[in-house]
């Protein structure tokens, strides 16, 4: 039996009910405080999954998730719902509960539509090219970043992220050329491939685009929508974050994901609270 | 007393419940075989107001719908619920319901995050430039739009729609120069000023972009998520609509929203259908 990547042990579910299920948050997946969003996305993906997947619609195509406090590690339930069962499409609600002293705490509420990817046309009347970026091994390893970012938490060796130089000179000290957008491929270290649920964790793994203004304060998110818009090819992903309008305490983050064969399969907007902070 | 808008009348909700209201949907803002999206976010968002106001959160800054169903003329009932209150921010839940030969049925679930936009500072790091549109005299009037157009529904002649002749081509039978982008002033012709609950309305109330690219059907809306930005100022509005990856059979849609002091108060992406029928 093959060993089972630590990604997919982070997505373990077990159904409890009709329509709940138990799962455990991993320490190893933190940052700062909470557990990194995009992993409770792929999480809270992963239940959809179970619950559409039998409705012949296995694929999230949306997902929009509100975060309302922060997730711990411990054990946790996600509760689900069936909005609308549809032809070609399964519209879904989730949330994911966990107990603080006792008293169930919400941590997300998520709206979704699952559909199969599988059954979309060819068509392509206009998509964005993938950006040039140097190759992985003349890119800034997430391995080589100070000590004073790897303490942000462990989930920074979770992801194997190579920064494009033009977008990573707050790594190192620098200005950064392009401000308000960061480019990286990224991938599994254990050679986990990507598949729709890995992309819903993609679309927040990257630092956030406030670094190359030389805030490094916490950037928590208030909503993520994901776009899963393609099967992704094996090997690395070319992830863009970028922002175009930070400003008044708040800034939108929008991430686009291609695959290898250059195809974009995922697309997100996140709307973040700016840092408070703006020491490292 | 003043004259009521007629887009404050067709927002009117009227408490039922501790949380339930009840309204009513007037033909006159239908579009194809659906009142149209934007209008009932901004219903939607009515009643989240009133819900978020005495929590000192009378201000949407995220709204995430899922259409479920196409909404017709006619009473509907609207669901709330707040998922979390905090300090800052109100995070709720809401459902636009219509009964269907007397069976209950839902139009859009959304969730939405309130808060007050004028608490938030005046930081400004990054913003976009509004788009250089000759002013609105000398752009395409909807009011001039071939018949075959305005036939699509009472909509188009509630809002005053300006678009920009770069973009507008698809209008009068000619190549459109920008394909995948849409440029316009905006206002209501009654002269009801904008405020955060319009702009919920004006992240959709512009053609789809499919039309630049001389795709002339119907493009139903799967999810749409709207980020208000700032209050915004009176007199017109530009809206630029725009999509990078029109593929598949899906487009994702993304709006932006500049006040008459040219501050972008509003952001939306919405994920789209393509249309399936290509004649006008």
């Amino acid at each position: 039996m093959p060993h089972q990547s630590e990604f997919d042990t982070a997505l373990a579910v077990t159904r409890s009910g009709a329509t709940s299920y138990d799962a455990l948050l991993h320490d190893g997946w933190r940052i700062g405080n909470s557990v990194n969003g995009g992993l409770l996305l792929s999480l809270l993906g992963n239940a959809l999954r179970d619950l559409c997947a039998p409705l012949g619609h296995p694929d999230p195509l949306s997902v929009s998730a509100y975060y309302l406090s922060a997730s711990t590690a411990g054990p946790a339930v996600i509760e689900t719902e069936v909005a609308r069962n549809g032809k070609t499409m399964t519209t879904c609600q989730t949330s994911l509960i966990q107990a603080v002293d006792g008293v169930p705490t919400e941590r997300l509420r998520a709206l979704a539509t699952y559909g199969d990817l599988g059954a979309l046309t060819d068509a392509v009347h206009l998509t964005p090219e993938m950006p040039d970026v140097p190759p992985p091994d003349r890119c800034l390893s997430s391995a080589d970043m100070p000590d004073t970012f790897k303490a942000a938490g462990p989930f920074l060796q979770r992801v194997d992220v190579r920064l494009d130089p033009s977008t990573a000179g707050w790594a190192i000290g620098e200005r950064t050329a392009q401000r308000g957008a960061i480019q990286a491929w990224v991938r599994m270290p254990d050679g986990r491939e990507p598949d729709p649920l890995l992309l819903l964790m993609m679309v927040d793994v990257l630092p956030p685009v406030t670094f190359t203004f030389g805030h490094f304060g916490w950037v928590p998110t208030l909503e993520l929508t994901a776009h899963v818009r393609g099967r992704p090819e094996p090997g690395w992903l070319l992830v863009r974050h970028a922002t175009r309008n930070y400003s008044g305490g708040l800034l939108e983050e929008d991430a686009e994901v291609w695959d290898s064969s250059g195809r974009l399969v995922a697309q997100s907007r996140q709307l973040a609270r700016a840092p408070r902070r703006r020491a490292p």
